[in-house]
Formats: structure tokens, C-alpha cells, sequence
């Protein structure tokens, strides 16, 4: 008894000692060999194989072997085991066998059907980890990085276009795809190979919703890699970072719309509760995360005043930007809200707010770090996805589906780019090129998003052959049409090796000549971020950064000793100096939009003037800022070269 | 029906969009406060009080919390399952509960005393992580950084004493403590504590064991500040890293150490198999570490040849990077040796090889990684460490035992370092002072490695009060002894404010003082050195970076063939490029080590003649090197500080 206790506490302790250990030693060589191939296809100035489909491919490699070369069948799982005592599942379950207790951990609710699947061997088993580990550890990073490293010129001279492709197109894309795959389960229930009640619309829909998920890092890494046209890249970017945050709380709204009679029938009530849902929890989110990086601006503003200096300690710094933004992802998730919507918008904020009150080692640390990050977990999501592809246990190949999916994952993207930029050139004077349409078209691969959207929820038979299914498009859009994506420039003749800068001021220049009026573009938008840049400029910068006039010039006189408290100092005398390019992003956006602005309509021009009444240095600091502005731009431009190239 | 379902996967997804949200956003809480407390205090130079320790009171905190506000008993939890048909524990159990399948993963052996335990809220049961993520995610980067940032040149020179402290030592301490807890033990069956049979002499050796691996990391941080007498520095910091390493193996050893009878006697066979089992792992370790440096070394080496450039692309460089020091780690775990080891070896000789061939951005890139990575890492630690005191359910509080432990503690720590100070001192020439030697048996703080080591196995009852014994240990010893660092410097007038270069520096001009013989000190251990350096210079660093004499000129003359591909085209010509400061520690260390030995024994002015032999740029790099040197110590120096204060 003893010499068996003792053994089994040896196994027991082996046990210990190897848990998990492989498993991740399986993801690191297949990232180290992910990293060698790039290098290799970076020296060949290969594009046709992005990073991603590599890491891809390396899993799926990996996934066979493990399926078909290691076998150890564990003859216990797969056999249920009946509790009567029990009258709902605890979440530590403790089971004595022969006179051993044993703990156990809840993990999740299977379906009967599912059960079989159980039978593989148990390396399968634990290389199909978590879905919570997406969500919370591997995607805000990737998310985050997106937001940290929007251009935010280009991406608001294109705010319109760009919103209107994320919000009106994903929601065209959900329903098209929904619509033609309800279409396609009414088939395959006609032919007898899928039950009627198995498959509801809201069903085909929630489909819909996930697969509406855009992920064109493949095709923006060879963008930015070749340099095309900055007006492309900002639209594809801007709507899949916007896209994103989009389909994930269409597929939460989708998934919490239960009409109360009929899960067929239309409720009206079910209807507008789910839009009120997706408005409140996109609300929420933004609302969340912004006010994080608020916070974060508020404290690492704090080191001009006397009592400390964060900016002295760039890990302190570091440590506080990762881990504050992280919170706002970890606390929207908490509250029930979309963490990634929230960690978007945070990393958007921090980008113009806290980045500028950053000391230069810490603005370099947490962009490296950032980066880093990003390229760790974009790479490990795409080999899982290859894994998955033979680890995961409960696949449900079905022809029909799959070729559905395809069809309508091309429909959809066809009927949101053509018949919304046709719409946008109504309004746009400088209008989206056909060829910038195909392009767009082109890219709408699917990725980690939809990937995770899938594997979040793979318990009923819809729901897994919705997950084998969206990992078969995503294999297919990532390998054929990022692979396509150079042949595709060529063909549609679309110029490359542009110098965003120079284009943007190419832009600004042509702006001045009155005989080309392209700028009723941003005319559109112009009142809105009149409004929105006023107050910014007036209010939210000098509290926030140490940019912009100081409060006490821009607040009522009878806020004067709050405002006085509030206004760093720099804010009063300290414009001048040289070599501060801490605020040049924000007064060079301003002048630069308000130029734009002055030049089209009336009213702009009083508040160009009210911004110059506040003082000569204003202008100096816009002169400054534009002469900065390259340095900082190239900063910018060289940054998605890193993470997505 | 319907209905019900639909509730219940609602239920279901809200359960999963929480999940470990509220966990993490926990940690991230208490970190964020550590942060700004650390902020805080080194405004106000208040040494008292280091950021573990803040960290770990902050967790303490939190633990009494959530132990005591948040209150949702599980009533299922805390009862046991009978369940004949089962034979054993099988690693994933699937079980019917009132029609629904419910998947529950393995998770540990509990004894039946522990079951009551279980009783607790589901909240506390969360909070208390699984320790293979301390082992698997934590603790490496701590000690890989511990590796990276070894002053090596320091560190060499007290070599001999380090191996001393760290080998004989932590044996030492490990037996000393386990004597006294067995004579402890003894006592508590006297007086009807505890029962015979549950604690033997292994059990006590193995707290022993445990209990030896010191952490004096807020030690370490608050000298670095002050700028402690070098020598003092490297030897706690030498006999700190190592005696982890150290400390895991002898633990692992005694855990596996099973005498075939009565396991109260001396098994001569048993324990020698010990020995053997701790010699094997160490060297096994040992291997697989540096064998994972010396492929990243030769991966990264390889960017000189015409082939690719891998320094080209920091990113793919520092990934790479990244991922193979942290494979070293769990290839050594998946092995069956010790993975700390393994990242600790791997860490020094990355920074031995590696580190050099880096280009300029990858080398910083790596090193505020692997600082922010400490640094977090560390944090999270002691925060768990507070949190454990009271979310962990099965503490055994003995005030006789954890009496005993803390007299043990510090009884062994006084028979390890003044008994071989002294038989060191009688070698060394230049001894260790009284002060040093209490400033040392004051540093003898228990932290991260005791706490994981213990925690890893809390089953028995003897192991619990072990865990709870250790926690305590920690508590006080970084509580009371990282509070009292500054005081006990100034009561033992120990010298602070020391450059660590000039230090260096003073030191070697007085060697060539003929009537100053410090030199014996370097003596006792230069025979085997000069082995080493003569092979490290001649085959290795030629081979795996772009330092020393070229291939061709150290091997044979038939190996030529294989040198002439092997040696970097740099090794030949382009050693006197200015500003080219890639391999000047390994130059300057040579040159110094040299010079050294060159004054004191014969033998070595041979090898000095031989290097010099090799080409007359060898003279020159040295030269270069020397100039370049202080800049890259500055580098070194300033690492620690982020890292450790």
C-alpha cells in the first residue's frame, strides 16, 4: 500500500512536471519555424505566401501529425457516466474512485452527438485549448496595436467612406449572407440532409454576423510593404479595424435575440430590443475604453507637475500604458460589454492623447512592445487555426455548406463595396476608383476574428458546422486571395511606391488652387468635426496633454482657478521651444483641418480666427508642428511595416 | 422546453464572456496600484518598503476581500461523488446530470482531508491559479533575466566563491534546516501535534530544500540604487541565481528520492541515486540550455553571410529570440529535467554569444523585453503570494512549526555563509569581510522559488502546513529583512556610491603594482579558466560570433576547407571598422582576463603570446575594445536598475 502510494505520487508529480510544457513547445517551434520562413520569403521578396498563411500551413502540418502519429487512445473518455445525486453541473467536482478523490474542473456542456467525439486520444484534446484565451489574452493585443497605429489624418479624411463601409456594410454583409445561406439550409433540409428545426434563421444569420469579420493582414502587410495609395489603404484599414469591433457585437446581439413565440416568425419587439442591444453595448464599450485612456492621459500628464515625474521610470510608464489598457479590455468584459470595441477605442485615445505626454523611451517601448505582442499572437491564432483543422474533435464537413459560405461570403462583400461606393460617390468629389472597388472586394479575407467568433460556441451541430465551415473560408480567402494580392495590384494597374506624406501634401497643396475643388470630400464631415475638433482643441488637449491653448484662455472667466490648476505649464510659456515634438500631431492635425475646412466653408473661418485669437504663438506652434510633422509621420509610417509586414 | 434551453445556453454564454475576465482584471488592479505606489515611493527615496513588498501587502489585501466580502457559497462543491465504474482518474470526464452532458477536465488528487476545504465560494477557487503557470509562464522570464543581465566579468572574478555559496551552501542550508525541522517535528509528536507515521526525515529535507532558495531580489535592487561595494553585489546576486537552480534540482531530487524500506533509515543506494539524479538533471539542464543558445547564436550568427540578413528585421530577430530561450525552457520540462536551469544557462550564454551577433535595435528590443517581462512577472508573483494567504483553502497553520522553520531559516543561513566565508577566506587573498558576511546572512530572503516550489505539491497534510510555513517565511523575511536593508548598511558602514567600472578599473591598475597581490584570489581558479578562454576564443566565439581570430588560423591546417565556410567574413578584414562595438565584451574580457593571468602565473604569458600570435589586429580590436568597453558596461549597468528597483 505504501510502495503503491508512493508510486502513484511519483506518476502524479510527472504528471506535474510536464503539463502543458509540450503543448507549448509544439506553438513555439511552429512560430520559430514561422519566423525562419519569413525571413527566407522577405530575402526572396516572395508575396505570395504571407506570414500567416505560413503559420497556417506549418499548423496544419502539425495537426495531421499529432492526429495520425501519436495515438494513445484513452479507453476512459468517451464513456458517460450517469449522477443522480447531481441536479446541475458545479464548477469543482470531486468523485471518489476506489477510495481516491479526485478534483475535477467544469469545463463545459456538451451535447449528447458530441459525445463520440470524446473518443480521440488526449494530445488532441489538449492541444485545443481554450476559446477564453483568444478573447482575452491573444486578441486585445491585436486589437490594441490596430487602434495604437491608425493614421489618423488618413483615416479622418476618410471618416465618412470608412464608416459607412463598417457599419452599413457589415450589417449589408450579415444579412446577404444570412439570406443565402437560410437559403442554402432550406436545400439541404429539401435534399434530407439537415433537419428543419436544427437550423433557424437567426441561425443563419448569427453565421451571417461572424463571417461579416474582415482580416486583411495579409493584404495590408503587402501594401504597406509596396506602398500603395495612401486613400486605399486607409479605407481597407480603417474598415476592418471598424468592421471588426462591428461584427463582434452583431454576432452578441444576434446571439441574445430570442423572440419569445416562433424562433422563425419575425418579433418586432425581439427585433428592436437586439438593435437596442447592439447600440448600448457599442456605446458602453466606446464609453469604457476611452475613459481608461483618459485616465491613463490624466495620470502620465501628471509628470510635469512638481509633485512627480512618471516619465523619469519609462518601465513604470510602460507597465502602467500595457496594463491600463489591457483593464479596459478585462473591465467591458466584466460588465458585460465588448472588450475588443473597448480596447479599439482605447488604443485609439491613448494613441492621441497619452502617446504625446509619453517620455521618448517609453513612446518607443510601449510601440515595440505593442508590436511585439501583436506579432506573437496574430501568428499563434493563425497556426491554431491550421491546428484546428485535424485537433479539433467535433468537425462537420458539409459540402453543400461550405460551397454556400464561399458563395456567400463573395456575394455579400460584392453587394457591400460596389453598391455603397456607388452611393459614396454621390456625395465624394474625389471619388473611389473602380479599380480601388475591385481591390476592395478583393480583400475580404476572413481571419482571426471570425475564427474566434466560431470557436467561441461549438456545442450544437449548427454551431459546429458554422466553425469547420468558417475555418475552411478563412483557409481559403488567406491562401488565395492573400496570395493573389500582388498579381491583383498589377492587373488593376494601381499605382504603388507612394510616399504618404508626399501625397498627403500633394493633396494640401492642389486644395489651395481654386480650380480643382476637390475638397467638398471632407465638406461633408466638415461641421461635425468643426464641433468635435473645437472642443478638443479647446478643452480635451490642454487637460489631457500638454498641446493646445491653456484652459484659462478657452474656459469662462469664472472657471479661472480651476482652469488655472488644470493647464500644465507648459501650455503657457513653454511653446516655444524647440525639439518638442511631444504636441505636433495635435496641432499639426488641427491646422490641417481647419485649413481644409477654412477653405470651403463660411463659418470655418471664424473659428480659424477664434483659434489664432488665442494667442501668436498658436501659429508659430503650427509652423513648428508642420516642420516637425514629417519626422513624426515617417515615425508613424514606418510602424504597420513592422507589425503587419 | 425550449424556453429553458434557450435560458440555459444564455446562461451558458454569459458564463463565457466572463470567464477569468474578473480574475485578470484583479492582478491587473493590484499591479497598476503597485505601480503607482512604486511611483510614489521613489519620489519620496523611501526605501523601506520595496515593490514586492508593496505587492505583495496590496494582494494580502485584496485576499482578506475577497475572502470575506464576496460570499456565494456553492453548495454542490464540498461533497463527494462515489462513482465505482471508474478505475482510475482519466484526464477528461464526461457526465450525464439530469439529461445534459457535462464535461469536466481533471485537475488534481485531493486527500480526503482536504475535501472540507472545498467548501469554500467559487471566487476564492478561481483566484487560485494552477501552479504549472508560475512554473511554465513566470518564473522564466524572471530567471532568464536573472542569466541575461549576470555581470559576467564580476562574476568571473568571484567565481570560485559563487559555486562555493551556491552548490555548498544551499546543501548546507537544506540539511541544516532539515535537522532542525525533523528535531521541531519530533518535538510536535511529543506533544501530540502531530502523528508519527505523517512526517519523515525526507519530508523534512525536503522543506530543507525548498526553503534554501533564496530570493534577495528587494536586497539586490535597493544595493543597485545605492551603488553597494561591487563585490558584495556580485556575490549575492551569483549566489542567488545559482542557488535557485541549485535549490529546484535538490528539491526535485528529494521529491524522487524513495529508500526501498523503511523510509526513516539511511537507504546508502537510495541517496545515491539521489546524488546521481541531482548531478544528471543539473548537467542534462545545463545542456539543453546552452545548446538553445548556441542555435540562436549560430540562427542569428548567420546574418553575415550573403545568404539573408536576419538583422534586417528586428522583429523576426527578437521573436526568435524570444521563443527559442523560451523552448530551452520547456524542452528541458517536456525532458524531464529542470526548465529553470535550463532558460538560467541558456540566459548567460545568449548574452555570451548571441547578444553580440544582435543588431543594435534587436539588442535593445530584447533587453527592455525581457526587463518588462521581469518586471511584471515578478509583480504578479508576489501579489499571488499576498492573495494565497487567504484564497488558498488549505493552509495548516502551525505556530511550532513555522517557529521552527524561521530559526531554521536563519540558523542554516549563518552555517552556510560564515563556516565557508571562512574557508573561503582562507584561500582568497582578498578576503570577505566581517560586513559583507553579515550583509550576506541578512540577505537571505525566501521568495518566488520557495513559494512555487512549495506550492506545487499541497496534497498531503504535511505538505499543506509546509506551503503555509514557507508563505509565512517569505512574508517575514521581505517584510522584515528587505525593510531593514538600508538601515543594516549604515550600521555596517558598508561603502556605497561605488562605480562599479571605476571599481574595475582601480583594481586592475593595482594589480600591476607589483607590491599589491591581490592577483591569488584570480589565481585558485586560472588554470581552468585559461582552458576555457583559450578554447571560448580559439573555436567558439569565432564559430558563433563575429569575434576572435578567423577559423583558418586557429584549427588545423586540413580543417581549412570547413573554417574557411564556417568563420565570418568580418573575422578577417573588418575588425578595425570604428563605432563597431559587436564584439567588444568579448575582447575586453579576454584581454582582461589575460592581463590577469599573465601577471600571476606562468603558463598563462604562453597562451597570451599565441593569441597574440593569431594577427596583429588582434591587438588593436582589443584596444577598440577597451575604448568601447565603458560604454557598453554603462549599458549593463543601467539594466538592473529598471529590472530590480
Amino acid at each position: 500500500m505504501e510502495k503503491l502510494k508512493e508510486y502513484v505520487s511519483l506518476k502524479d508529480e510527472d504528471h506535474f512536471y510536464h503539463q502543458g510544457a509540450v503543448e507549448l513547445l509544439i506553438f513555439n517551434f511552429l512560430l520559430i519555424l514561422t519566423i525562419l520562413t519569413i525571413w527566407l520569403f522577405k530575402n526572396h521578396r516572395f508575396r505570395f505566401l504571407h506570414e500567416t498563411g505560413g503559420a497556417m500551413l506549418y499548423g496544419l502540418v502539425m495537426g495531421l501529425i499529432i492526429r495520425y502519429v501519436t495515438k494513445s487512445p484513452d479507453v476512459e473518455s468517451g464513456t458517460v457516466y450517469e449522477c443522480e445525486k447531481l441536479k446541475s453541473g458545479p464548477s469543482t467536482l470531486l468523485i471518489n474512485i476506489t477510495n481516491q478523490v479526485y478534483e475535477y474542473q467544469y469545463k463545459r456542456e456538451i451535447s449528447h452527438h458530441n459525445v463520440n467525439g470524446h473518443q480521440g486520444n488526449t494530445m488532441l484534446q489538449k492541444m485545443t485549448f481554450d476559446p477564453s484565451i483568444f478573447f482575452n489574452i491573444l486578441l486585445p493585443p491585436i486589437i490594441f496595436h490596430a487602434g495604437y497605429s491608425l493614421k489618423k489624418r488618413h483615416f479622418f479624411r476618410n471618416l465618412g467612406s470608412i464608416l459607412t463601409y463598417a457599419f452599413l456594410g457589415t450589417a449589408i454583409s450579415c444579412i446577404v449572407i444570412g439570406l443565402i445561406m437560410y437559403g442554402f439550409v432550406k436545400a439541404m433540409v429539401h435534399i434530407g440532409q439537415l433537419k428543419q428545426w436544427e437550423f433557424h434563421f437567426t441561425d443563419c444569420l448569427f453565421f451571417g454576423s461572424l463571417m461579416s469579420a474582415t482580416d486583411p493582414v495579409t493584404v495590408l502587410a503587402i501594401f504597406h510593404e509596396l506602398n500603395v495609395d495612401t486613400d486605399l489603404y486607409t479605407l481597407l484599414f480603417g474598415e476592418s479595424v471598424l468592421n471588426d469591433a462591428v461584427a463582434i457585437v452583431l454576432t452578441h446581439s444576434i446571439s441574445i435575440y430570442s423572440p419569445k413565440e416562433n424562433p422563425n416568425a419575425f418579433d418586432a419587439a425581439a427585433f428592436f430590443q437586439s438593435v437596442g442591444n447592439f447600440l448600448g453595448i457599442f456605446a458602453g464599450s466606446f464609453a469604457m475604453g476611452s475613459s481608461y485612456a483618459v485616465v491613463t492621459a490624466l495620470i502620465s500628464f501628471m509628470h510635469l507637475t512638481k509633485f512627480t515625474k512618471l516619465c523619469e521610470f519609462p518601465m513604470l510608464e510602460t507597465g502602467l500604458f500595457f496594463l491600463l489598457s489591457w483593464s479596459a479590455f478585462l473591465s467591458a468584459e466584466a460588465a458585460g460589454l465588448t472588450g475588443i470595441v473597448a480596447v479599439l477605442f482605447c488604443g485609439v485615445t491613448q494613441a492621441h492623447y497619452t502617446y504625446n505626454n509619453l517620455s521618448a523611451d517609453s513612446k518607443m517601448r510601449t510601440k515595440q512592445l505593442f508590436e511585439f505582442m501583436n506579432f506573437l499572437a496574430e501568428n499563434v491564432i493563425f497556426c491554431y487555426m491550421g491546428l484546428a483543422l485535424f485537433t479539433f474533435q467535433n468537425h462537420i464537413f458539409n459540402p453543400l455548406f461550405i460551397f454556400g459560405a464561399l458563395v456567400a461570403v463573395f456575394v455579400a462583400r460584392a453587394s457591400n463595396i460596389y453598391p455603397l461606393s456607388f452611393l459614396l460617390n454621390l456625395g465624394r468629389k474625389q471619388k473611389i476608383p473602380r479599380t480601388f472597388q475591385h481591390m476592395m472586394m478583393f480583400s475580404g479575407l476572413r481571419g482571426a476574428i471570425a475564427f474566434a467568433l466560431a470557436i467561441r460556441d461549438t456545442d450544437s451541430q449548427p454551431k459546429q458546422m458554422m466553425f469547420t465551415t468558417a475555418l475552411l473560408v478563412v483557409f481559403f480567402t488567406v491562401w488565395v486571395c492573400g496570395g493573389g494580392t500582388t498579381p491583383m495590384l498589377t492587373w488593376l494597374q494601381i499605382r504603388v511606391g507612394v510616399d504618404p506624406d508626399e501625397d498627403l501634401k500633394a493633396r494640401a497643396g492642389s486644395q489651395s488652387e481654386p480650380n480643382l475643388d476637390k475638397n467638398t470630400t471632407k465638406a461633408e464631415s466638415a461641421w461635425l468635426f468643426r464641433i468635435w475638433y473645437g472642443f478638443d482643441h479647446k478643452y480635451l488637449k490642454p487637460l489631457l496633454t500638454h498641446a493646445g491653448p491653456p484652459l484659462t484662455s478657452t474656459l469662462p472667466e469664472w472657471c479661472n482657478p480651476v482652469a488655472r490648476i488644470l493647464t500644465s505649464p507648459r501650455a503657457y510659456g513653454d511653446q516655444l521651444k524647440d525639439g518638442d515634438t511631444v504636441y505636433i500631431i495635435n496641432n499639426d492635425e488641427l491646422t490641417e483641418n481647419y485649413e481644409s475646412s477654412a477653405h470651403i466653408v463660411g463659418p470655418a473661418q471664424d473659428s480659424t480666427a477664434s483659434t489664432q485669437a488665442t494667442g501668436k504663438e498658436d501659429i508659430q506652434e503650427g509652423d513648428l508642428g508642420l516642420g516637425g510633422y514629417k519626422l513624426q509621420l515617417q515615425h508613424t509610417a514606418g510602424q504597420p511595416q513592422n507589425s503587419l509586414a
